[in-house]
């Protein structure tokens, strides 16, 4: 095999391999079925995959992976045991993202356990290794910790759960450290980052290769619940979860990680990023608090004129003052696909408007969509230039 | 609403909501469907839980839960718009697992994005508050952090990863903790004990409430590569990758963790326990090592003359020693179900060997059977006796 990908057998063959020479029973015996053995997905020459799903009595199974680009889905084949199929490739190296969809059902794949958590989706993922995914491998080199942190969140008077990475020697060690804060997307949560994101992964291959300058990142949850009796969809309930986000990172995160981490104060030692719903985070906060960090992202995002009214008026005091900005922010790193639908004008919107602003920014424009695929490659890009 | 939920909405709905401000293009429409509005689980009444399916096209569709004993699935009930739907209930409050089957095919709740992972196996959970859940809830207490740890194993010559709870204090601090070494059970990971075994929201409770003493509890990843060229099930194969985790624990992740946290040395500063799988593993390293844990947890698990015929000579330093294990272990706990068919009668038989040879122990019997149910309440009566 070219390249390995995680398989599994079934929890009952797993209990009774496992178990039986510490249980007396044994689970009961079934029949057999071609799920027992059932490989998915499963690397091939070429760096091409096979997907496979047991549903012999579906009428339709397709499967939807961010290696695609554009609209639609692909169909899966079915033969004569009830297994459907389908092959995709050759991929480029990289960790991606799918689903089954079967009779209509978004449907994991039961026979891969390497899931991407949203706050309302899963999706599963697999790895092609190669050159190109070299930066986001797990290599053996030495590793920061992903700590899962609770703390009491003022805003939301609950309690509110953060990704904390922090890197190699800090344990133990008595060094203060810049702080990077990073968002991820609407409909995901503070593991996003850690998990499809590979953020910790891609950190530790920077500071292995002597790439980037140590530091703790912060990767909090910006999905907010909504305000009650706010009609779904944009307008006034986005709005006010969006300015709920903005309370909680700057009232309760920053403060938070200020007093329990060793981190370096001031803007000079803060970074802020994000991709998609995070980068309107990032603009949200980062413009309105234009002393607050030294490092924007702004990652598949952008500004909208026409549903985003008071953005120019919001961020008055970052856009009205170039020459104190240009000052006090070192970097405004904004990214964005070519064919990203969604966020490519707006993004450009935002560039023209710096550009009349004549604020300082870089635009960076990559092949692809609205994808993780971007989104892990911008955050390399964008870690090995902060806290220079 | 007696309880909450976490509910979720589409994706599609949340990036168009999210990102209307930040982008010029909208997703494309598509028509409604009651997937849209579709809630499940949902919180009724009296401790109930509705599950709801949207699958129009499926023949069957079944339900089976950890609340449930026995074997047997449940059945859901298709309404006029292709919904299926089934309430459980009254549950006594807890934390609950459970996974659909559409059509033969293992189907995760598409609306409940909180999952428990395993190495082949995902299950959705949900949570029924109540007083006999107290001591598992997340409550606005001290919390400590649960690290994500990546490290080098000589045994596997690979990175290999383990969660690590730290207590609150732990950072900041230079005191040393005594180390719960915490082992999952067959087809799990290291994260199992930290989702749905809220193993760090029940020590941050008993920590809270002033019935445990601090200290680090290390969750490693027990489920070992099975040798090439073995036979799968119980045999030799099995037999191999249970001796493989015994050198991982030994000579991988009990120095790791001594060098890099401070840990307090020796014996009297270490606990070993675990569930099923775990509790074999437990039998294997803490009766082959006597002196190396004063604290040792059998849960759901036990010895299998028949199947283990090895277990008395492996274990023979333990065993023919009485007088100076009764010394340096201080406890001994043996819990299982009364229902766990799996593990009960090998937990008797293991209880009546130690009985033979004079150590001293405990037989802790509770209603259920090989369950998280189970398991979260032994940790819990567990730990609170431990390093005292």
């Amino acid at each position: 095999m070219p390249f390995q990908i995680q398989t599994v057998s079934a929890r009952l063959v797993f209990l009774s391999s496992v178990l039986a020479p510490y249980a007396a029973a044994q689970p009961p015996a079934r029949p057999a079925t071609p799920n027992d053995t059932l490989v998915s997905p499963e690397a091939l020459a070429g760096n091409r995959v096979a997907f496979r799903i047991y549903a012999p009595k579906a009428d339709a199974v397709t499967l939807r992976g961010d290696f695609m680009e554009g609209p639609g889905a692909m169909n899966l084949e079915k033969d004569a045991s009830g297994v459907w199929s389908a092959i995709a490739g050759p991929l480029v190296p990289d960790f991606y993202s799918y689903s089954f969809n079967v009779d209509g059902v978004k449907t994991i794949d039961p026979k891969n356990a390497l899931v991407k958590q949203g706050i309302g989706s899963l999706d599963n993922m697999f790895h092609v290794p190669g050159d190109e995914a070299a930066f986001e491998d797990n290599k053996p080199v030495p590793h920061g910790e992903i700590r899962m942190v609770w703390y009491r969140s003022s805003t939301l008077d609950a309690m509110r759960r953060m990704h904390v990475y922090t890197p190699p020697g800090y344990d133990g060690g008595s060094a203060r450290y810049p702080v990077f804060y990073l968002l991820h997307g609407g409909g995901d949560e503070d593991s996003g980052w850690s998990s499809i994101g590979r953020a910790g992964f891609i950190i530790d291959n920077l500071l292995a290769g002597n790439k980037a300058k140590p530091m703790i990142v912060v990767m909090p949850n910006g999905s907010m619940p909504r305000p009650p009796n706010t009609p779904p969809g944009p307008g006034p309930g986005a709005a006010l979860a969006q300015e709920k986000f903005a309370s909680e990172l700057v009232k309760d995160v920053i403060p938070y990680v200020e007093k329990h981490y060793r981190a370096l104060a001031g803007g000079a030692n803060r970074a802020l990023a994000g991709l998609s719903m995070g980068g309107g985070q990032t603009l949200r906060v980062g413009l309105t608090n234009p002393d607050m960090f030294a490092y924007l992202g702004v990652w598949s995002a952008g500004v909208n004129p026409r549903t985003n009214p008071d953005f120019e008026k919001r961020s008055a005091a970052f856009l009205e003052n170039p020459e104190k900005t240009n000052k006090s922010v070192k970097l405004f790193w904004i990214g964005v696909g070519a064919n990203d639908t969604l966020a490519n004008a707006g993004s450009k919107h935002l560039v023209e408007l710096l550009k009349q602003r004549g604020i300082r920014h870089e635009y960076h424009e990559s092949p692809g969509g609205h994808t993780w695929i971007n989104w892990r490659r911008y955050l390399n890009d964008f870690a090995l230039r902060l806290f220079r």
